[in-house]
């Protein structure tokens, strides 16, 4: 299809049928909002949910925790269709970085004679500094490959960096800056036959793509809950443990993993299944967010969700061509849409300068990655074509006018 | 003093310097709250900060992370002066159980060759189990000090468990059970004579008795801030690194903790000072509600709260022995005020019936700890000399009516 007109996007927008859902975060008409895959907007169910909590624990105090404490393990059942899991293989809890933590600690521990650790060069920095902390810890070694942006991991490349004694491999499933979705299943096939376990970082995938952890056989996964899942500003992350794997041990051996947690008896003795990737108390009033944004989610199919990512960020490719090629504005995101999520990545010289402009400008917030990387995303439930349309527009604007002329680009802490 | 009558008690609160806080929190009349030491009470200011932090988070967006992002470390601070800290050298974030992790691992890379991580065998039970792990991944080994629970840890016990090349001391400041408050001093002068580091859990002392980490030369601290501190549900915890250990690295190399964040450069580069002992993004919403609760124990000071503190304990202890020792209850906690919390153990056979008939039956909350502890805490900011009165009159009906025998003692999940 070629966006033709605003009146043509707009009749998109009418027959969409997912439109209805935006009405379910009764967004302000301005700015337009393109960084909702670094936070997604708040569901009015959410505020809700908040305010219900809130409530509880002014009234029935501590008694409340007879219902939160199976938060963790109930958000996690009720997250796991979105991932493709189980029941019980599933936890809400702690932040990405320390499930991330979890996971390979617990990974490493099922061949302990295996001594490298392998990531992605271009992935995320948390998911890089943590390898290289538990490589050092451990006595490992560990390996970034670098894999070309643009593509996200090959499985070919992949295979070659996986001589020796590999223990396991973390993967971003969508890059964080170029959008490319890698072959999950494929990826996981290679690492197996090298005899190294899997862990994927599902942070800018969750909410937006098809995941099949289960079929594709991947061994553990941890992901984000505050972009497309639309809980809230660090709102507690999850964690996937394959069933097969749920024996590892995790290092964090704190009292909600333990056994009859409340007998407080004497020595460490792991809970069963999943229940022992839990450390200390989880964030309950986080929580309450995540339990109501769920339930937005699960009004929309994740083919649907799908379908319209995959439509949205094509009418961005198709307006960049249009529009913004002309004015030095180069493609950082794979133009097949069955290999990129739900973000596009448009890359100039004067990128800084340019967010700087479309939010103070222009109405819009993008967001910025080094060096050069203006990041447009899309939520399926809450953006619409003509957002879209609006957003590339005054992107379009910002280059004819030269408006990021007026900013300099030393940067602030935040970008 | 003596507490004679209901009009004596009355005329304590009328002339109580700290009582007008109550307000601050609006309590219902009923039930009694006994167990703001295990789950505070929520301010009024709390339930509003995070009605403000929604509506930001629903109308900034992302931009929003500007000042957010400054939270652990702006929190930290705030809470400094109530533990006796400096400026960077407290954080807010992860839960009790992560933040001890990182403490202890960091501290054990002071000198690598020190082997031993001791314990108190009467500690809260994610301090023992959490240094159980840390010695089987580490390939140390560990001891956990039978301290005399009714007096808590004592120098002279710990002096004799020092032998060898032991790295770490982890105590807690108030134990839970019996409420017995150590010698900080004293305790962080015995082991640093044996050349160790000590980590002090504050958990149930922050908020409710003077300390004075600087002054104490403690060299680590984590505690909570969901009990004194009425930062609600899963409030995440605080650490405390003192600056001159503030060089050592933890094991969780999470963005947070590194130097320029936002540049997302390759390597971990860690941040300078305290930061470094972050690791994932922090749980924002459930921040809010500290913010909020701090500025209500700001209104008061740390002297005034501990002389309330101590005179409620007081009071139990003779409602105690008028009342309650007649009918098989013994005391579980210090007699002297200087060596006790603020939350005391009565203890009978028929501990968990009682505490379950309280509930059901007489309109207060205590909580049971197995196997046979009802366990009373109070908050000078909201318990009244009249709660304790008639808490420990319900108590007395409870005995002398054997309510409790309506009840089996088959523990539930939570108790």
């Amino acid at each position: 299809m070629k966006t033709s007109s605003l009146e043509a996007v707009r009749e998109r927008d009418r027959s969409d049928p997912l439109g209805s859902l935006r009405s379910k975060f009764d967004p302000a008409p301005e700015p337009i909002y393109m960084d909702g895959n670094s936070l997604g907007r708040p569901p009015i169910a959410s505020i809700e949910a908040v305010q219900r909590l809130l409530s509880r624990w002014r009234e029935e105090l501590v008694s409340s925790w007879s219902e939160w404490i199976d938060w963790p393990t109930r958000l996690g059942d009720r997250l796991a269709p979105l991932v493709g899991a189980g029941p019980d293989e599933v936890l809400v809890c702690d932040s990405t970085t320390v499930n991330l933590y979890k996971c390979v600690r617990a990974a490493l521990s099922e061949d302990p004679g295996r001594r490298v650790l392998v990531g992605d060069a271009s992935d995320f920095p948390t998911d890089r500094y943590l390898l290289e902390g538990i490589a050092t810890e451990t006595d490992r070694s560990f390996r970034l490959v670098p894999f070309n942006e643009m593509e996200g991991p090959q499985p070919e490349v992949l295979a070659e960096n996986l001589a020796g004694d590999v223990a396991v491999v973390v993967l971003s499933h969508v890059n964080y800056r170029s959008g490319a979705l890698c072959d999950m299943r494929a990826l996981t096939r290679t690492a197996h036959e090298a005899g190294a376990l899997v862990v994927f970082d599902l942070s800018h995938s969750v909410g937006a793509v098809p995941i099949d952890l289960e079929g594709s056989g991947v061994d553990m996964a941890v992901g984000c809950t505050y972009k497309y899942l639309n809980g809230g500003p660090g709102c507690p992350a999850f964690l996937y443990v394959r069933r097969e794997h749920q024996h590892l041990l995790q290092p964090l051996w704190g009292w909600f993993g333990r056994k009859d947690q409340f007998r407080m008896g004497p020595g460490y003795d792991p809970a069963g299944g999943i229940t022992r990737y839990l450390a200390g108390t989880p964030p309950i009033v986080s929580m309450a967010t995540l339990e109501a944004s769920l339930s937005v989610i699960e009004e929309a199919t994740i083919p649907e969700i799908r379908r319209k990512g995959a439509a949205l960020t094509e009418m961005m490719l198709e307006l960049h061509d249009s529009w913004l090629a002309a004015h030095g504005v180069t493609l950082g995101t794979p133009r097949d849409p069955d290999r990129r999520g739900a973000h596009v990545a448009f890359r100039h010289e004067h990128g800084y300068r340019i967010s700087r402009a479309l939010i103070e400008r222009h109405g819009v917030i993008p967001d910025f990655r080094e060096p050069d990387i203006v990041r447009y995303g899309v939520s399926s439930l809450y953006t619409r074509y003509e957002d879209v349309w609006q957003a590339m527009t005054r992107f379009r604007a910002c280059l004819e006018e030269r408006t990021y002329e007026e900013f300099d680009g030393v940067r602030s802490r935040i970008t």
